[in-house]
Parts: structure tokens; C-alpha cells; sequence
């Protein structure tokens, strides 16, 4: 998964006072998961640096998905590989399905196109995750620029990392969190 | 400057709809300022790897420091270079001296050392950096466990990136800055 992808949105929340785990399937709290520096350097698509170690939160055998009020899933290579896994797929319909918020940016679309749950949905992702997206049955909506995220129902979706701040912000409205200054 | 150290700060504030802009010395807004990804891998002491190329968002020339409400100093290697940049002493002296809040996490607390502004302070960095801190007057408090954060008057800091969540959390307190679900 991408590096900035996992450890913004899960800090962020952390920071406002949300509880958060993190997990992937066959491994367990404490276990790690490279992560990948994903950046645009003048290249034509993006660029693949080792990024973090990621340290799990939590276990995801046995995971209680009823006892979570909402779901992110982080961009990256991993999605393309996520999305093969049924356990995965089962989870992400079980949030939809409920009508829970469900966050997902950049190539973590993919697995919504897996699971079957974008048909009729309105959302935007990578660039190139957009044949993904058209052929799972959403309408495009085309992040310009990069950084701008969409709300359809239960469901944000964001392009990638530059557009943390609004993705973060439309989980958080979402999620009923409310901010004064 | 370390790569999790700038952004995740940067797009927590963002996203709580707070305007942060991020400079450098002899730097424009757009210009790119390379990361390190410093990690936890088992070694006596970090790891590093290029990461993100973070771009800025303002020019630090004419950059007029009273029209802001705070300072974030991101740690990395970056800072046992700044803290012998002159304008980078006087910008920290000015935040200091108005009692605006201050937060500084890992290598950061490197230039407030530089800067005299630790005299009579209680303060935590990166552990290799406790003896800048003390040399700098200060009063330490051991960052047990590592993602601890301590608020001394105006001035929050922290040991490493691990410690975010508690570091915005902070930082919004000082800031007035209200969440409520």
C-alpha cells in the first residue's frame, strides 16, 4: 500500500480522538506490511520508492466488522492484489451493504470494482483505475485537479494522497465529527 | 525532513480546514524540498530512505510571521542544517517570544535548541537528541513510550512520527481547536 495513503487518514483520525486498526488478511496485530512511496516525478505515471514499515493494529482473523463505524482503504499496488482475496471482498460489501462510510482513494477503487458494490455510484480514483471503475458499473467523475475527493452517499473516494486533506474531511462529515475553532 | 513529519501534520491541520502553508529557506512556493523516510528497522538507531518529494506551498522570502497562529518544525536530518540558518533562529525566536504555539518533533527540537528557547522549558525529542536539549536548557522528559507528547506552556513536542496522533492532538488544543462527534 501506498506509504502516505495508510498513515495519514489513521493518524488523522487518531489525532481527532477516533479509535482506528489497521489490518490485512492472514496477518495479525504487531505484524508488518511494507509500504510504498508513490510520487510523481515527471514520468509519465507514477513512481515506486520503499516506503515505511507499517505496523498493524490489530488481527484480521476474527475481525468484528459490525463493531467498526466506517472503513478506509488505502491506495497503492496492494488493491490490485487485495482484491482477488474473498474475505476482502466480503468485508467491503458488508460496510456498503450497511451503509457505513466507506473511504477509498487511488487504486483502492479496485477493490470496490472486485466486490461488485460501485454499480450506480458516482466516483473518481487514479487516472488509470478509471477502466476498473466504468467497467464496475460507477459514473467517472474526473478529480480536477488531483486533489479534489467525492462524496456519493456513504462513499468517498479521492485520486490520490495530494488529496488527503479533503478525503480525510468528507470521512470525518461522514462520520458526524464536527470541528470549532 | 522526514517524510511522515511534514505531511501528516500538514494534511491533518488541512483537513481540519485550517490554511498551513510549508516553507524553507531560499525556497518558493512550488519548489521541492526531497524527504527521508526514517524507520524503525531493528537497527541501534533509524533507517533512511528517499521519500516523497514534498513540494512547498509558499515562498519563504517576505514571509511575514505574524500573520500566522502557529509553527510545526518537522524533524529528520533536516534540522541539524537549519538550526544554523540565521532566519530560521529569528523565525523561531519571534513564535516563541509571542507565546504563539510552537511544536517540534524528533531532530526538530535541534533548532529550538539553536535558538535559546529551551531555557526553563520541559521538552522531549528524538532520544539521540536529548543532549542538545539539555546543552539547551532545558528540562527532559523521557518519551516513554516512544509516541508520548508533552505541552509545556506554548510548546508541544514529540520523539519520532509514532507519535502524531498525540502531536496534532496537542497542537489543536493550543490552537482552540474543538472536535466534537
Amino acid at each position: 500500500m501506498e506509504d502516505y495513503e495508510v498513515t495519514v487518514p489513521l493518524q488523522s483520525l487518531q489525532a481527532l480522538g477516533c479509535h482506528v486498526d489497521a489490518v490485512s488478511p492472514k496477518k495479525k496485530a504487531g505484524d508488518i506490511c511494507p509500504t510504498a512511496v508513490h510520487d510523481f516525478e515527471g514520468d509519465q505515471t507514477y513512481s515506486e520508492k520503499p516506503g515505511h514499515n507499517f505496523i498493524l493494529t490489530a488481527s484480521y482473523e476474527g475481525l468484528d466488522a459490525s463493531s467498526y463505524d466506517a472503513l478506509v482503504i488505502p491506495g497503492g499496488r496492494a488493491p490490485e492484489y487485495l482484491a482477488l482475496d474473498e474475505t476482502v471482498i466480503a468485508l467491503v460489501k458488508e460496510f456498503m451493504q450497511s451503509r457505513k462510510p466507506v473511504a477509498s482513494i487511488c487504486h483502492g477503487q479496485q477493490i470496490l470494482a472486485a466486490a461488485g458494490v460501485l454499480k450506480g455510484r458516482k466516483c473518481t480514483a487514479y487516472p488509470t483505475v478509471k477502466l476498473n471503475v466504468v467497467l464496475g458499473g460507477a459514473t467517472w467523475l474526473e478529480p480536477d485537479p488531483i486533489d479534489r475527493c467525492y462524496t456519493d452517499e456513504n462513499l468517498v473516494t479521492g485520486a490520490a494522497w495530494p488529496g488527503h486533506p479533503e478525503f480525510v474531511s468528507q470521512l470525518m462529515a461522514l462520520l458526524g465529527i464536527q470541528v470549532s475553532f
